[in-house]
């Protein structure tokens, strides 16, 4: 005999599924019925565990501000462009991972209280972490930036690293963005954020950067 | 007696009124009867003129294609910072003018075959003007960059370009779309995507780069 599920295990394959389906369809174009059928439970049953769509979106997106933390922390300890390197690609992945949110995000802000307040600090600390990276470059001797050279283009490494998804998907909108091709796409994000800071690299470093992209961009 | 409205002078309000809150409220937001209200007419007539709300929306965007045409165009013309700053500053504001289509993009291509297949010729011929305007600076002596330095510039460019106005958005959603803010968001927008090019250019350009931006980076 199957023993019956527990809540906690059931609202955990809620948040599984209907992270798949935000990601595949967008928000806007799953509704919470669409969610209990792909769950095989009924609606009340959802209910119980989320009695609106705003508290799914909201739980996700907690999910995705404390896996954000300690990626961010990250760039504190960036040395040179291989520590960078992996710093944008785990950016990078967790935009993948929670890409509905920034599939529809303007619509998802002008709805949702809490997503307004709280996408404000995402920009902010992801703007004080490019800062951090640059940091951690110049007293490694990997990059040479004034001050006043940096903080355009942490702001412009923060609009790549969150728009470029959006930007691949606008470009090729049937392939971009499935399973098998999200590598290529990251790789690309990545190489293009960091490519920003090609003139100010080291020549060294520079190399390094072209030889970490080079698979990213024979296509 | 006021003589009554020629058929062709009715599609047209609609079509100003359409875009008017598309841009205000999001096209998602938008229903055909809320058009219909907000002109004063029935839905009979909104019907009559446009029997689909993707007709507004094609219409609406074959505009903003004939409208960004001459614009790419006069990339080929840019010979110093200040050409590129003007080159820059007309592709925000007909983004602006448009910015309907930038603020729920994913959702309109995933929806809509022809922005699916019209916008990444738009994305296209972006990057090629890009190319073009540093090609001009290039050759006018203002701007020193490798072919391979270029591309990553250009691409991301056309990302800080197309995206500037949403992450405005997210900074500050009740107040940075405004209209009386929109010069200002828009100045910081054509000071990040030139500001890509800093460490490249003449000193002189560099100074006249900071020069023009300075008004909108003072907040």
């Amino acid at each position: 005999m199957v023993p019956p599920k527990k809540p906690r295990r059931t609202a955990e394959r809620i948040l599984e599924v209907t992270l798949a389906l935000f990601n595949r369809f967008g928000e806007p174009n799953v509704s919470t019925t669409l969610i209990s059928a792909e769950l095989g439970i009924s609606p009340g049953n959802l209910y119980y565990h989320y009695p609106a769509k705003d508290e799914l979106i909201n739980t996700l997106f907690g999910r995705y501000e404390a896996a954000l933390a300690p990626i961010l922390r990250a760039a504190d300890e960036v040395e040179n462009v291989e520590d960078a390197w992996l710093f944008i690609h785990m950016l990078f992945e967790l935009v993948w991972d929670y890409r509905f949110l920034y599939r529809d995000l303007n619509d998802l802000l002008s709805k949702n209280r809490r997503l307004e307040t709280h996408f404000q600090a995402v920009l902010t600390n992801k703007g004080r972490a490019m800062h951090a990276m640059l940091g951690g470059l110049a007293r490694h001797g990997a990059l040479r930036l004034s001050v006043e050279e940096a903080a355009p283009v942490a702001t412009s490494m923060v609009v790549v690293v969150s728009y470029w998804l959006s930007f691949e998907y606008v470009r090729d909108p049937r392939h971009a963005l499935e399973t098998q091709n999200a590598a290529r796409a990251m790789g690309r994000g990545a190489f293009h954020a960091l490519a920003l800071l090609q003139s100010h690299l080291d020549d060294a470093s520079r190399a390094h950067l072209r030889q970490l992209s080079a698979a990213y961009l024979a296509d």
